[in-house]
This record gives structure tokens, C-alpha cells and sequence, in this order.
């Protein structure tokens, strides 16, 4: 614990409108973007900031929900022009979809400068920006405790030396499974998440979307499945809230050893299994920790095949 | 227990001669068919019936090393021309394979006459086969503990009337993620099963590969993940060795209780993970009890999230 800012957390991500098909409905023009999510998810643990930016057409106020829980956005900066706006279609299934747009707007010249109370968070997340930013996201950072990081194939391909760089700087790197393969060059997993360790972090989570999350740290391998959940009505931000969930995690339990990070990542599995619960960030502003706490739950049954742990008729 | 047969298997799917293609190389003419892989994967834990046909060109002495492990051969028939055939070529990613040939030959007119001995098999699956053959072998079995059986899309597509007729008399279908959406016409794995189950079998599990698999039974829902293995060969037969792995198990528990039925699809696993590590059935012909028992307790470790489990240091 580091003074005031003890088990604080830092997001470094987008903050976006988005416009999402699914088979279920479409909407538009809905709060959305990594920054986001993973705020909504996380703030349900403990204290964080969230840096960003937004145009002067964003609308604020459906943020609230955040400031309420104690997010900090002093960090997100307000630009002249328009904010950035990102869309998907997703297929029948909901595990694969389609871009339909994505325009930057005042994201084009974003510069995460952090405000001086940001600065001293011990638990940091670096959302799926340019590589070049999260450098710069890094070199502001005091002795945090835990870095984690996001990527995509889009960095994979264009800015390959700055993410490996940033690579070389974190302790944690949560990526999907496709990427990994891209990022490693490698088609099976365990190879891949071998590779990205050999290159920096300590611990790869590897995403799977409904099929879950694989944790591989220097001891041991984790598998936490995906909720099973009956309606999947929108799975935008899934991935962004397990990496709140996984992080907001830690941050409350004040360490990150192997049985600290299991639990983390099934508190994201239950965090990303809400997100898909509603179009948007809906579902996060209203969840329970109770209801949080009964599905980590769940999740204990969910893979027991031993005796029946406590709870369990 | 009844009688002599008590806790013996029943098995009746093809036997084949397969040409596979990976990114890791290539066999042709190697032994498969689901009633091989799951009579080499189930004979580890019981007494094994396969019903089956070959042509007169097999070579028989490939399937010594199930007779060595007392599975009993009496119901395989020779028929007179060419075996059954299939050959396929696997994607990078070894997730997805593309069908190049299927050549019926003598399976075209195999009639699954069982037997005396095995019609009074406790545990009985029915491999993917046409659903009119599988209603043919339900007509002779006696009182089985527990019928599963698999299907193929093949079958939902052109076959459905007497797949649903199938589907109301056993006590568990194995089916794949792609084929439970197909058969019950819902992208959600939940409401598929549940679909299922509500025109018959009790248990559903649903194979999902190197995801792993999905119990679904009246009581609840149990995940196991897919092993994750550095080195997958060829994963031809991994999902006949999971379900001779998993009816392997019951057996042996003699019972298919809720608990047993969990650890039944870990083992169902284990056995799959086995399967993908050589081309054709040749790590199940030499995988010891011990080497399986060490990877059920590496599952137990996979998910674990309390506390250390026995043996985890």
C-alpha cells in the first residue's frame, strides 16, 4: 500500500459510442469503449481512475454511474470534435462478429497524460490502444504493483516493435485466443502463452470468449470456464469487464499470488458473463456484489468433481 | 450387475481405415472409426463389446492390442469387399477439418446384428451411425443402465424423424457445440440442451473440442476444460475416446449417480487429450491407468480456486 492511493486502480482505454446488431436488437449511439467497461467492472472492487478522452459531443451524464461508485475522471480530457465512435454486427451465434465502423475523432490525437493523483495507482490496466501510448502510460507510473495490458490484432500487425517493447515493460498481458496465436505465431495455446512470458509478462491470460479464460503464470496453468449463460444479449465489453473484474480483483485482495490470480480470473469470468447481459454497459451499473459473490459461486460448482463443495444440494 | 455382464460395454459404431493430413504431417490406410477409438479409450476401465463391419481387405491385426485388453471382437463382421474409408485435412489450428473423402463399402449394408453376450451390456453407446441402425441395436439390447449415443449433422439434416425417435429412447446424447445448435435450432448451448433433454435423454454433454465439454443434467451444470496440451498431433477420434472414456468410467463406477457422472466427462477428457497426441489410436493403445489418473488429478488442478487441492505444491 502506497499512502492514499492504496489499492487504486488506473484504466487507460477508450471511451467511445457505440453502434451494436445482434440477433437480439440494435442500438445506437450507446456509452461504450474499453475505458468504460472496464471502469464499470472494476469500481465495483475499489477506487479507480479512469484517463481518457471524449468529444464535445459526449454524453457525460450517462457516466454518473460511474462517479457514483467512486470513479475518478479527472483524467478523462474533454477535446474539441467528435468522440470516437466504434460498430458491430455480430452473427448468429454471438462469437463472431463483423466491424462496421470505427472512426477515432478526438481519439486520433489522444496523449494519455496522467493526473498526478492517477499516477501512483498500484494496479494499471492498459486498454487497447496504440502501443506508443501505453510507452507513455508506463513511463508516468509509480511503482505500481501489478501492469496489465490489452491488445489487438491491429497493433499486432502495424505496430509489432512498440507492443513488444511494452511487452518486455508489464507483469500481465490479457489478449484473445486468436491474437495470441497471431502475436506468438504459434497455433497452439500453450506454446503461444510461452512465448509471450519468455518476451516480458509473468502472467497470460488468454480470453476465450464463451469458452472462457486460460491463466498461465510460472507455476501452474488455470482454466475458468464461461458462464453458461441461457441469453447472451450483447457480448460488447465482455472482454474489457473480465479485465476489470480481474483486476478490481486483486486490487481488493492486495496481492497477486497464484491463488489470489485464479479467483481474479473468475471474478472477470463473472464480471464478463454480466456484461453480455444487456446492450451496453447496462447491466454493470446495476449488478450486486451479491450478485457478483453468487456467481463466482456458481462458478465453484460449475467445475467440482470431487464432493460437494458448501452450498451445494 | 446382471449376471456375468455386470459393469460390461457395449459399443456400436465404424470401423475404418483413415487418411489424415495436419499441419504436422500426413498417414494413410492408419486404423479408426469411432467404434476403434472408443473401444481402445473405454477398454481401460471394462469388458468391451464392439459391433462393427470391416471389408476383407482390414488389416485385423492392427485391433490386437483391444483384443489384449479383453475387448471382445465377436461382434465385428466381415463382410466381403472394400472397408470403410475417410480421410481429412486439419486447419492450422487444428479447431477445424475439412472432410476429403467417405467411402462407405461394406458399411453401406451393415446390419448391427448383436451378438448374444453383448445384448446384456449395462452401458451401451450407439456411435454415429444412421439413426435407423441405432434404433435397430435398441431393439435388442436388454436392460441397459445407460444408452448414450452420438450423431453427426449428416443424420439432423436427413435423418431427423428417426433421430428424434433415437433421441426419446436413450439416456444421454454426446453431441458437438456446432451440431446441438444445428439439432435444436438455438445459437445458445443452455437453451440447446435443454431442448434436447426435454425430448429425452437426461444428461446432455456437449463436446467442444479443445474447449473442452458440457455436462447438462437435471440436477445442474458441470464444465470441464480441454487439456491444454503443447503437442496436439492429431485430433482425429478425440471425441469417440472421450465418450469410451467417459462410458469407461461409469462403468467401472457402476453407477450414474451426479458426482460420478462429473468425474466421468474429466475422464472423458483426459481420454480426448490422450487421443491427440499421436496420429490414429496409438497413444490409447499404450496409455497406462496411471498416466490417466495422473491427468484427471492435473484437471482437478486446472480449476481449482479455494484452496490447494492434495498434491498441488
Amino acid at each position: 500500500m502506497t499512502g492514499n492511493n492504496g489499492g487504486t486502480i488506473l484504466v487507460v482505454g477508450s471511451v467511445a459510442l457505440d453502434e451494436i446488431a445482434t440477433p437480439f436488437g440494435r442500438v445506437e449511439e450507446i456509452i461504450g469503449g474499453a475505458g468504460v467497461y472496464f471502469s464499470a467492472a472494476a469500481s465495483l472492487f475499489g477506487k479507480v481512475h479512469l484517463v481518457g478522452v471524449v468529444g464535445d459531443d459526449y454524453p457525460l451524464h450517462e457516466l454518473e454511474f460511474l462517479e457514483k461508485r467512486g470513479v475518478d475522471l479527472m483524467g478523462l480530457q474533454r477535446a474539441s470534435g467528435t468522440s470516437f465512435r466504434w460498430g458491430g454486427v455480430y452473427d448468429y451465434d454471438m462469437n463472431t462478429r463483423e466491424t462496421t465502423h470505427t472512426r477515432l475523432g478526438v481519439f486520433a490525437d489522444f496523449q494519455p497524460d496522467l493526473p498526478v493523483p492517477s499516477r501512483s495507482a498500484e494496479w494499471v490496466f492498459l486498454g487497447n490502444i496504440d502501443p506508443v501510448l501505453q510507452l507513455h502510460v508506463l513511463d508516468q507510473v509509480i511503482a505500481p504493483k501489478l501492469v496489465a495490458c490489452d491488445t489487438m490484432n491491429y497493433w499486432i500487425e502495424g505496430s509489432n516493435e512498440a507492443l513488444l517493447e511494452v511487452i518486455g515493460r508489464i507483469d500481465m498481458l490479457t489478449i484473445n485466443d486468436e491474437e495470441a496465436r497471431q502475436l506468438s505465431g504459434s497455433p497452439n495455446l500453450s506454446r503461444a502463452a510461452r512465448w509471450i512470458q519468455e518476451r516480458g509478462p509473468r502472467h497470460v491470460v488468454i480470453k476465450k470468449g464463451e469458452h472462457g479464460a486460460i491463466l498461465f503464470t510460472d507455476e501452474s496453468v488455470f482454466f475458468s470456464p464461461g458462464y453458461p449463460l441461457e441469453e447472451v444479449e450483447d457480448p460488447t465489453g465482455a472482454g474489457d469487464a473480465f479485465a476489470g473484474g480481474l483486476i478490481g480483483r486483486l486490487a481488493r485482495a492486495g496481492a497477486a499470488d497464484p491463488m489470489e490470480l485464479r479467483r481474479a480470473v473468475v471474478y472477470g469470468c463473472a464480471l464478463g458473463s454480466f456484461a453480455c447481459e444487456a446492450f451496453g454497459p447496462g447491466r454493470l451499473a446495476d449488478v450486486s456484489l451479491e450478485e457478483i459473490e453468487a456467481r463466482v459461486s456458481a462458478f465453484r460448482h460449475l467445475t467440482y468433481f470431487e464432493e460437494k463443495p458448501e452450498g451445494v444440494t
